[in-house]
């Protein structure tokens, strides 16, 4: 096994410039003071140079060749197995892209995100519109280097949703949109079923810090392995297993943050309880970004948003605040987080309206790369999708086109994990569940070690080992499919709004 | 100028680098989980050794050789000169020294910190006395191999202070040993003139911080390019002229925060300070480690132990800690502030007795590396050398010989850069003081900003383009010499404790 220390070594040491540029990022998004960006940019700009040219040399190619005939005789799930096909498809798919390329592509998204920082509070999408245009050249520019037979989408999607097509995920999106306009609209007509002004007030941000640390804590998130900072937009990092960490904001001091917590620390669950044998290699990550999405929307939503998560939890969240939460009971405290109200930012959206910001984003991600829409038609494309999807219209393009950090990264191609993510996140909920048919009952016992330790064997551990397909069919029986996800919204939703009949 | 250009591109990834590795430090002294510190000690020996590769390979040495032709057309004092001057040795002294070596050093230091760690406080010298020996030989073969004339300490000395030899600075230290003896006893036997028992009380963490901050705002450290934050052992570090992080610590909460954070303010100020044009370049940093510590402290006793500065500040103090210090005026406080009291910790040295403590451990450091004390015999030594100079005797090793993280680093060869620093301040403060006669009256205004603009552009600007020696020049107009600091020593405690006559 020579040959594949060797490897090892060398992606050892890829990994580590890697995970300190997540680093840099991580403290850009948290501490950096406001002077430090050019230097971030540079130093950024450097590492990810250095990994690709590294990754990229004709050493990985040659330690590779010299490995491979170990397939032979490896298990095809073994790490080792793993280790080879995953860097085949990483160094094939790196050595497309010119390390030049991806240095001023990194510098770019660097700067294109400072701007995007003031120009999105300052409601000035002009000044944010060239770099969009950047980033828009610099994914197509990507999607030809990476090659792709159909649609240069489908080679922007391959790098978070490998071996995804975009014909794949429109097939999903006109699925759920069928089912999902529908139950939007018959929501609407009923009208609100209770009285959900509590959230609307005030909540210390300190608090509310607090309480969340002690819910994920619960969950299983190891803060002597990870810690809960705020930035304005929230996310996970990881730099290996055994440091994962996680943000959330406070937004007009609401319990929405709450939400966030329980997102990010799905995110980080999955990062802290892979395989410790995976730690520092090219697998010590997760299937994809959806795979990734399914475990965090799962606790946020699947366990977060659930009736017997709040029959749990709430008694103790009515005792830090107990003069907005008095009289408010647990079971009007879960309809009311699970209010369903189209809206305009979808990080702040429910359930049932989410996937409609989703799909929307595809298509006009798609129109940007083909060039079949221009960059200062965006804002206008976006609003006119908006209140056709969605029945509302943003008042301003800072709470319209410029709400997400996503495309100010380039990071174009990426949207779809979302969705995809929300509809694994019931498949696997559902297995878990068929392993442990006492879980509702345990999570309204505040008990979800069941839970995390099933998602640790059958999707954690993994790693990155497996393709997202391969993995979601080993842990659950089956491929991604919609229907779960559809009956899991009407029959939770149709419950709340009294819609009658528990789906069809 | 294109020889340059690609000298320039090639040292700034290097550079990227070593301040990418800075900020992993950074962030594992403030908001590090436990859990990293594997991971991060990994990412950090892969920055190092990537640097390390880098700068002494082939490549350097013919890009040099292919610039250094430009000397004869270049000013010796623009930035080109220098960076050609500065690089040459950097590089000739990395080349000496074997990757194998320096990779096996960085470990057994390492090593030896992780032990200091722990038998510090469990005062077991014998622990960590193998350790020492092994660090004590490291520095030996370091000096063997960068080769010196007269003594082995001079090769080491020279790696903080470049072109000093240890004669310079044993003459520098006989001369600051036979002023300091007798004052420190003509104060001791003095006795206390203040009473400055306030000083013992607690002071709650956050308004000292807050206060700490308006503070060295108002000296010039900028916070759009620079933040405070805490750690265990207060620091400054730099990733670039345009983020410059300080920390600071609250040891049994007393006001000795602040002067750690003057102090650390104005090793950041020296490196907020330096031209932009050097940004990103070798010579980005400041002359020495003397020279750096000479700003930290002209900001931290020559302005933050001053009459006029407590003048100006304590009023704002006292209406922080208005229980505390209500009876206390800005003349009693200045007095307290400046007590003279032997004690056993370095680091908690008033003014007098500080550069008694570096004397000892320089001529400890010179018997070790020469082979003339054993390092069985060293707690022995140290508690015989700080009963005569200081006349106080450690009652264990962890309040004496081990109290100080430099050995375990290797960093043997170091401390005399304190005492360079503090004699340097005053020569620097007293230039200033000739440029702007105004100065004391400026400063009991809170008017720092003609000191300050004095430092940027004799010292700062400069960033690391002369010899320590050549910069002193140019900005005081003479070498370095201890005349001016004993004359200031002598006035101002000479007053404090009523010794009569100025000094002489």
């Amino acid at each position: 096994m020579n040959d594949l220390t060797r490897l090892r070594d060398h992606l050892a040491t890829i990994g580590d410039l890697h995970s300190a540029a997540a680093l840099l990022r991580w403290d850009q998004e948290t501490y950096m003071p406001p002077g430090g960006a050019g230097i971030r940019a540079r130093q950024l700009a450097t590492l990810s140079r250095l990994a690709h040219e590294r990754f990229t040399s004709p050493l990985t190619g040659s330690l590779l060749e010299e490995a491979e005939p170990l397939l032979n005789r490896l298990a095809s799930d073994s790490d080792d197995a793993a280790l080879l096909r995953v860097t085949r498809r990483d160094f094939d798919r790196a050595r497309k892209l010119p390390a030049e390329f991806v240095a001023e592509r990194a510098r770019a998204a660097s700067e294109s995100t400072e701007v995007w920082r003031t120009a999105r509070p300052a409601n000035d999408f002009p000044a944010f519109r060239p770099h969009l245009a950047r980033m828009v050249e610099f994914a197509r520019r990507t999607a030809d280097y990476l090659g792709y037979t159909q649609h240069p989408y489908d080679a922007l999607l391959d790098q978070y949703e490998p071996e995804t097509t975009t014909r794949d995920v429109a097939a999903l999106f006109d699925r759920l949109r069928e089912v999902t306009v529908p139950l939007v609209r018959a929501i609407a007509a009923r009208g609100e079923v209770a009285d959900a002004r509590f959230l609307d007030r005030e909540y210390a941000e300190e608090p509310v810090r607090g309480f969340a640390l002690s819910i994920i804590r619960s969950f299983g998130y190891d803060t002597a392995r990870g810690r809960l900072d705020t930035s304005a937009h929230p996310f996970s990092t990881q730099f290996g297993r055994d440091d994962v960490r996680i943000t959330t904001r406070y937004p007009r001091r609401s319990l929405g943050a709450l939400f966030g917590a329980f997102h990010e620390a799905g995110h980080a669950m999955y990062s802290q309880g892979s395989a410790p044998s995976l730690d520092g290699t090219p697998l010590g990550d997760g299937a994809s970004h959806g795979i990734h999405e399914s475990q965090s929307r799962l606790w946020e939503n699947l366990v977060g948003r659930s009736r017997p998560f709040w029959q749990y939890a709430f008694p103790g969240l009515r005792q830090v605040f107990p003069a907005h939460l008095g009289s408010v009971d647990a079971e009007l405290f879960y309809r009311a987080v699970n209010r369903v109200r189209p809206g305009l930012i979808r990080v702040d959206a429910d359930e049932v309206t989410y996937n409609l910001h989703i799909i929307f984003r595809f298509e006009l991600e798609q129109a940007l790369v083909a060039g079949d829409l221009d960059v200062k038609d965006v804002p206008e494309t976006w609003n006119a999708k908006m209140a056709e999807s969605l029945g509302v219209t943003p008042p301003d393009d800072r709470d319209g086109v410029m709400q997400d950090i996503h495309w100010s990264l380039g990071m174009i191609g990426y949207f779809p994990s979302y969705t995809i993510g929300n509809v694994a996140s019931v498949q696997f909920f559902e297995a878990a569940r068929r392993a442990h048919p006492g879980l509702a009952e345990d999570i309204r016992l505040g008990r979800f070690g069941g839970l995390l330790g099933w998602l640790r064997d059958h999707v954690h551990a993994h790693g990155r080992k497996f393709l997202p397909k391969d993995l979601l069919f080993r842990a659950t029986g089956g491929p991604l499919t919609p229907e779960p996800y559809l009956r899991y919204l009407r029959e939770k939703f149709g419950e709340i709004y009294g819609l009658g009949g528990g789906g069809g």
